[in-house]
């Protein structure tokens, strides 16, 4: 069986030569007798390139909140959220031939001893993939932090930094259906200028030729100098949610913020948000989003690399801006 | 008639010497009839001196979305929260011998051309004095800022920045009423201590010795390092209703904030907030901290000067931490 695994804690910028991919001896296909917890075998199929997967290659100074947002164990499989097919299972929810997305392992099979935290796909008539990124993870991303966190109001003005990645380019549309105003940093700057981006004040001014009525409602994923240009231009009573901020994760010191003194004069609201606290309304994002779907309202560009092998390249990727869409890769179509 | 005036804008930390006490001829104690308007002309009681004025004493670059929040004209009084008695209105809502607050100029009589911004005193038997303060602006600030922003809820850790202010030494016993666990800043470092406190690390250090749980609400009255080391010592899901900024209105150039990238994982709120939008639930709130003062619930301290002559040494003792309670400038007494 391959699986790609971390060799050590990473520092600075992640390279494709701090992983590796290792083949090792093939799990047994059922879930083993002695477990005392249900648990389940899965086959994986699809597996998602995500942002703050940097954050676990590194060791952290206290537990996290979640135990699948504790750091990655080097020599151990990769983990990370992923389409998958249960083969067996103990846990009742689920039985073999359902498929699942959840966080699982990068290889072949994984064995599962956390089925709680899988959801059932509901929709396996549209591509599996899409529960890697509109349907999973990415999409709920969207749907919470832009009309849960930053409530917004039709004829807004809407800023989405990192536009093209997973996240931000189902914000951008979330806001067009719903009648903003929408600006995307996607082809203005590309992604990767932002990412790189230096001067700060040439940003404030971008901003403000693009939104010379301000900002209503940021959606963060790029934080440092991005979201000190942002305050700048921000609205009274504006709200930024922040989903994430990838500027900043292979800092080995975080990026100042100056701005900090506008939000009291422009009443800004600055609110950080998880997936894992708003699962119990997934269900609800999920049947908006099937219809989006299935109604060609929604455009959704993937990037899919095929083979674990190709793995690291394809996260590594995400930090250099490469991939256009949401980045997935395939272990295995079936 | 004296007056307290700008004499020009202010660079840096301001002094005494920026302003000086002028004596004029007395304006009429009557509205002129020439007035489209309603206006009234009143007689300054108590003015309260408020670590914003600071920012008025600076040129904007943009016209702020209030006009009382201009900057001070050179050469004319200096404006601020006042207790006013009325000698003559033309205003429907007051007559003569009434007793209001709102903004006033630094001078024994002023011409009130927005009557409309001014609020009768209901509780004149208490000391009027306390609508600078605890019934005025700061009490209301503070209410709104730990009631409404912050959502309090019983036993909660709460940390109060500049306690020893007018708005700080409310909001901890409006905090401590509702049983939540108040930790503030004035008898540990004391207020000047934070102000110029420049060791972040020694910072972060001493909050997490008082709040080793960690802080679920910051009432947020000083900003740049300080904001910085309770980001790190915030818990998750914790509020920081942003108040103001006293550290910050002196530089030139905003100290910087580094921990931002803490919003997310902890799903914090910053949320800023200004009483001119809340002046609808004054009288909730003036009822609440009326009573608590009847019932001997709240300690209330003032820290009050005599005459205009030393109203310019009052308002820079704010920004030196000299002042203990809310600084109140006595003109008259009646």
């Amino acid at each position: 069986m391959k699986k790609v695994v971390l060799k050590n804690y990473v520092k600075g910028k992640p390279k494709e030569t701090d992983m590796e991919v290792l083949t090792t001896s093939a799990i047994p296909l059922k879930v083993p007798e002695a477990s005392n917890e249900a648990a389940m075998v899965v086959k994986n199929l699809y597996l998602s390139c995500d942002p703050y997967m940097r954050l676990l290659m590194t060791k952290h100074d206290e537990p996290p909140e979640f135990s699948y947002l504790s750091e990655f164990v080097p020599g151990e499989a990769i983990r990370s959220y992923g389409v998958c097919k249960v083969i067996d299972s103990t846990y009742p929810n689920f039985k073999a031939g359902d498929y699942v997305w959840g966080i699982t392992g990068w290889e072949e099979y994984s064995l599962i001893t956390n089925p709680e935290i899988f959801i059932k796909i509901n929709h396996p008539e549209l591509p599996l993939s899409y529960y890697t990124g509109i349907l999973g993870m990415a999409g709920f991303t969207a749907y919470l932090g832009f009309h849960e966190v930053a409530s917004p109001k039709k004829g807004e003005y809407v800023y989405v930094s990192a536009a093209a990645g997973a996240v931000g380019q189902l914000v951008g549309q979330f806001a067009k259906l719903m009648g903003c105003y929408v600006e995307m940093l996607k082809s203005k700057f590309g992604f990767d200028d932002a990412f790189n981006y230096k001067k700060e004040a040439n940003l404030t001014l971008a901003l403000k030729r693009f939104f010379p009525q301000g900002i209503d409602i940021y959606f963060e994923n790029v934080g440092g100098a991005m979201l000190d240009a942002v305050l700048v231009n921000m609205r009274v009573r504006g709200r930024i949610a922040v989903c994430g901020m990838i500027s900043q994760y292979n800092l080995d010191n975080p990026e100042p913020v100056y701005n900090t003194m506008v939000i009291t004069p422009k009443r800004i609201r600055v609110e950080g948000f998880f997936v894992f606290d708003h699962f119990p309304s997934y269900g609800t994002f999920e049947e908006m989003a099937v219809s989006y779907i299935k109604e060609n309202k929604i455009t959704y560009v993937e990037d899919i690399v095929e083979g674990l092998e190709n793995a690291p390249g394809a996260l590594i990727g995400l930090y250099e801006g490469r991939n256009v869409g949401k980045q997935v890769v395939v272990v295995s179509r079936e």
